[in-house]
């Protein structure tokens, strides 16, 4: 067995007989409220793993750079050796979540233009909300990194959004996280999934992401499967 | 008497006889985490408003534009009428106070390059970190005035660092506020006193500012007056 290099909540990642390859593991956990909410969904691994490496291939295709090689198996990938910036990268096109909480802002409005939004990743200190100069002066990253992580993130978005309209899915947010090579070079990496983004169908408004757990209002599976099954008969 | 427009914890704004012009009364209050620890220091008001002045004055000369008019008195200052953006326009010199219990970052660290922050002055969400985009889209200010904003702060910054130094203390840390005349043009308004920098002295690190308050660490009034005697005797 490979060695085992990071575990994280829903992923492990391992070392390869490859300098500069690792393979990431989906697992079946979903968590919520920064591991305070946790289960297991027998297939949740796959379905993530599945729906993240369809997307990860449209952004590739369409000029992204991403840590992608290729799928393995259901529940692996194959992926260019990043270290990850302790960054969540977000961005919110309609409000929902943390920002509404945080600020007193109602859900569900559309905003004039996408928010972007940086978090520390720290689970001590609950993924605090950062600004650029944060995440410099913790030597988090660049200014020049941060200024290619913005405007990668900014495209990425527009691409997602029209794919996810494909599918009569809103992308209301989403969390992104980006990694760089040994080379210096800025990939996207983690994964993008009904785990990392808000999804509202278009004409109802059901929510097609993980609030259905975290706000116990659904099947996790059986909207992960939904999901999925826009993207394969589209 | 003048009709009073808006008290705060620290001060009373009140209308006068002109349109386009207020009257600012520093009152002897002074509370800490959000209004939770509050007393009153006879005589703190009078050194607030004498230490601002002075300051305000510095500014202006050095080519800042200010709501400043003119000090009336002890405790009153004319200024022009501004409408004040919901922002605390913060930078840091060096790490202190909430950028600290917020990171986990150690206090007193020197920072490469000034941070500049936002909070959104909100006293029900306790004054959340905001980012520009957030301000954009809760409509405190356009990108246009943040990009001014931001600009004139952190030469406020060197001019206060300045001037601070010649009196023997480090600048940690200030918040200032921004209002806007009625066509439109940009003012620093609000106060710069110990309540709303962070002052240590360069040789021993003695706090010369409201933490003094807030950690129970020394007489309110001396101190401020002390850094009103090292302004006079410059």
């Amino acid at each position: 067995m490979a060695e085992l290099l990071y575990e994280g909540k829903a992923k492990q990642v391992y070392k390869t007989d490859k300098e500069d390859e690792y393979i990431i593991h989906y697992k079946d956990d979903a968590t919520a409220g920064n591991g305070v909410k946790h289960d297991q969904f027998e297939g949740k691994g796959v379905l993530n793993n599945t729906i993240s490496s369809i997307i990860f291939d449209m952004l590739e295709e369409a000029g992204i750079k991403t840590h992608m090689i290729e799928k393995i198996n259901d529940r692996d990938i194959k992926v260019k050796k990043v270290e990850i910036f302790p960054l969540e990268v977000i961005i919110r096109n309609m409000t929902a979540g943390s920002f509404c909480k945080r600020l007193g802002f109602p859900e569900g409005v559309v905003l004039d233009e996408p928010i972007f939004e940086l978090c520390y990743k720290n689970d001590d200190y609950g993924d605090p909300l950062i600004n650029s100069d944060h995440a410099i002066a913790l030597k988090l990253a660049t200014r020049e990194e941060l200024a290619y992580i913005r405007d990668t993130t900014l495209k990425i978005n527009e691409l997602l959004k029209e794919f996810f309209l494909k599918l009569n899915l809103k992308l209301v947010d989403f969390k992104i996280e980006f990694g760089k090579t040994e080379n210096g070079e800025i990939l996207l990496a983690d994964e993008i999934s009904p785990d990392s983004c808000r999804l509202w169908d278009v004409d109802t408004n059901q929510k097609y992401d993980k609030d259905v757990f975290r706000q116990d209002i659904g099947d996790l599976i059986q909207t992960y499967k939904a999901v999925l099954a826009r993207m394969q008969n589209k």
